[in-house]
């Protein structure tokens, strides 16, 4: 395979000590395997809490998770290697401090936040809880890495929605600005559209800062959306399985259109589907992280990678689905509902991605076998799917400082 | 006087309701006075947590200030005009919510912030403090205005200090950038120099975002650094009297040297004292915040004006204040002592600040007679100076995450 070993080059993982927080989620859990399987010592740091939203929400994956004690004791069951785990909530100073001074980490690759756009937009208390969540969790990790492990490279996950849509080419985390005749090379401007994409805002701020002021290490990747299922270790075992979320509050763009094409609900495309975005395939995600340990940020700098792959706008997802759906008899059609985002619907959009590449990224690309395995997945899950939450059903314009309730 | 009445072309007080959060404080008590003597109908919002501060570090204003009580009491007696109290911390909702619809505001000014870049560099927790109190109190204004008064114009007060020191001119808060053949205008990138001028980063993308999701009306008042005392209505009797800080950890820069002169102490310069940066007097901060209130954002709008007269550097400042020390008899000599901070201390800085004059602006420039007025109202006092809150304390590099306790 190529994309096996293609950076072992730069990567010496033993005993390399990597702290995966945000471990039992999507990208985390899928990293804490893939870096366990090439040899790094790996701890997974989360509290859980996202299980906890979707039994509050009443969402559930599409496929169905283990626990994470059952993952990590069927991981070491089937490779022998151990994954320690420290449940706890890193907005909880004492509790974190515990776990960096125990497991001594040379690598803290952080995923372990509120990721959600429409759940930050639900109502005053999840924004708050979101921008709080994330990022005093953030500012407690710089704490720790200073106190306990200043040599420790910091991974953190941003998003690519920090950039906004800008009507300019969207550079890896600078820009470098000639104005009135003298030139700087500054942090790209921001222009989140979400109280989650503006928490990554702020937290790409705070640890640029820690960068400068303490001689921190740390890598930002702005990720795209990440789209796709299995990767070589998930899939060894059904304990193993991956979340994957396909409702309107945790759900994202592709994933979310492979479910509605099983169901036969309509692709939901918002508004025009002109919005272009970054994307990347699961597989990618892993490796990126891997590729960023690797190759670790100096004392004092504040790197800053675009992770994802290719462009599309949602309406070329409802396309290619349309048609992969075709291919295996389904039929799938895609219709406009109104846009619950504030968002512009038709614009620029030209982001770089060339630095992981440099390091030695070889991309899974979308392709037709990859959308076709990926929707057969998803017929495969069918069944479990609660139609009800596929429409999306939080709106930019109505949030109220009111706390939403659901009930059934 | 010039400087008096002169926009009131635009201004119509008549039954406009303001109100001003953190209102106890030095900027926010100069400014309700003003406000309430202009004939706004005006209401303080504050926890007083300022006097807390102040009780647990042992630091005290160089000047005796009333309580917020006697201070609004002796106003009503000198005025007939009522300011409305309410107590309370704005980072509680059900607080900020009873007196949104007790009051009804139709502009709110929100000084309402910790605001000493040390005092958020003193240990984890106080950094922590500083970025929830600051972000999640803004949050809590900008979800009251939209629940319940959504033409209610937000005056935010932010800091110069969000722009850094880029080698390219500031503007005021946006910049038109063209790249690759492409233009936009973009927010002005921010590289702030402490976890408080981070939070005062992170409102500004909060804020920014509301307008334009919700069509919130907001002005954020990037101000340079204040000094002075007097105010016309703060100087009509003694339980009037402002605050003014001079220690190592609330007291700003100007206001600094002129206790340190009074005093006999040499003058505090950090490292090679060429940082510079945006001055202005407390009677330009209130006739600022009067022409942003007369003079609207439309809805939708996020502005941004710097709030500043002058700029000078450190070392230009210290000489000002050896001049006008020695007319007054002072010895007075300045050292160079250990940049507690990180900055750069020699860097270029040209900074906009024109929009504020174009609304009517007439500013108080430095000028010797202010120097020596200052000066001797700092002598006035120097008895109540403690010469050991004089040097700085807090150390950017030395921060940790233990809390640091003070010891008599
Ligand atoms: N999934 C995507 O398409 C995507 C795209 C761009 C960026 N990202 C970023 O990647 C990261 C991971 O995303 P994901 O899709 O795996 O999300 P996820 O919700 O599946 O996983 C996040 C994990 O973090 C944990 N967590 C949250 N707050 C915590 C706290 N205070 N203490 C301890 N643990 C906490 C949760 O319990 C959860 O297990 C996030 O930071 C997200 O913003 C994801
Ligand atoms: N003083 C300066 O030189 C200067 C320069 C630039 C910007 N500013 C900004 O102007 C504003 C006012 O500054 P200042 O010098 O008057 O500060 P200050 O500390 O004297 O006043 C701030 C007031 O806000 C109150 N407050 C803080 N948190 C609160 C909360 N959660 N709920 C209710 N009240 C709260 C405090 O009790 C205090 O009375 C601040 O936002 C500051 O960042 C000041």
């Amino acid at each position: 395979k190529t994309h096996e070993n293609s950076n072992d080059q730069f990567s010496n993982p033993k005993n390399k000590k990597v702290m995966v927080i945000g471990g039992d989620g999507y990208c985390g859990w899928a990293t804490a395997l893939y870096l366990s399987k090439k040899g790094y010592d790996v701890a997974v740091v989360d509290n859980l809490v996202r299980r906890l939203f979707d039994h509050q929400l009443g969402l559930e994956s599409l496929t169905p998770i283990a626990s994470i004690q059952n993952r990590i004791k069927r991981w070491k069951l089937l490779t022998g290697k151990t994954i320690s785990l420290y449940v706890g909530d890193i907005c909880d100073f004492e509790f974190l401090a515990e776990s960096f001074k125990s497991f001594e980490p040379d690598a803290v690759v952080h995923f372990g936040e509120q990721r959600s756009a429409p759940y930050s937009m639900i109502d005053r208390s999840r924004a708050v809880f979101t921008q709080h969540n994330n990022v005093i969790g953030t500012l407690n990790v710089l704490f720790a890495i200073k106190e306990f492990r200043e040599e420790c490279h910091l991974v953190k996950l941003g998003t690519m929605g920090e950039y906004g849509t800008p009507n300019i080419d969207i550079e890896e985390g600078y820009i470098t600005i000639t104005h009135n005749g003298r030139t700087d090379t500054l942090p790209y401007p921001k222009q989140a559209g979400s109280f989650y994409h503006l928490s990554k805002v702020h937290d790409s701020h705070n640890i640029a800062f820690t960068c400068r002021a303490w001689g921190l290490r740390a890598t930002d990747l702005n990720q795209g959306v990440v789209y796709g299922l299995r990767t070589d270790e998930t899939e060894m075992h059904e304990e193993l399985c991956n979340r994957f979320d396909y409702d309107g509050v945790f759900g994202t763009a592709l994933n979310r259109f492979c479910v509605q094409a099983a169901v036969g609900h309509p692709l939901t495309v918002y508004g025009k589907g002109g919005q272009t975005r970054g994307y990347l395939d699961i597989r990618d995600t892993v490796q990126c992280v891997e590729l960023a340990i690797a190759n670790p940020a100096n004392p004092g700098e504040f790197r800053v990678f675009n992770q994802f792959t290719e462009q599309f706008s949602v309406n070329e997802l409802a396309s290619l689905v349309t048609k992969a759906g075709e291919k295996l008899g389904l039929e799938v059609k895609a219709v406009s509902v109104p846009n619950p985002r504030v968002e512009a619907e038709e614009h620029y959009y030209n982001a770089k991605h060339t630095k992981l590449i440099e390091l030695g990224l070889v991309p899974h690309l979308l392709s037709d076998s990859l959308l076709d395995s990926l929707l057969n997945f998803t017929i495969k899950y069918k069944d479990r799917v609660d139609t009800a939450q596929i429409m999306p059903s939080v709106s930019w314009k109505k949030i109220g400082a009111k706390p939403k309730t659901v009930s059934v």
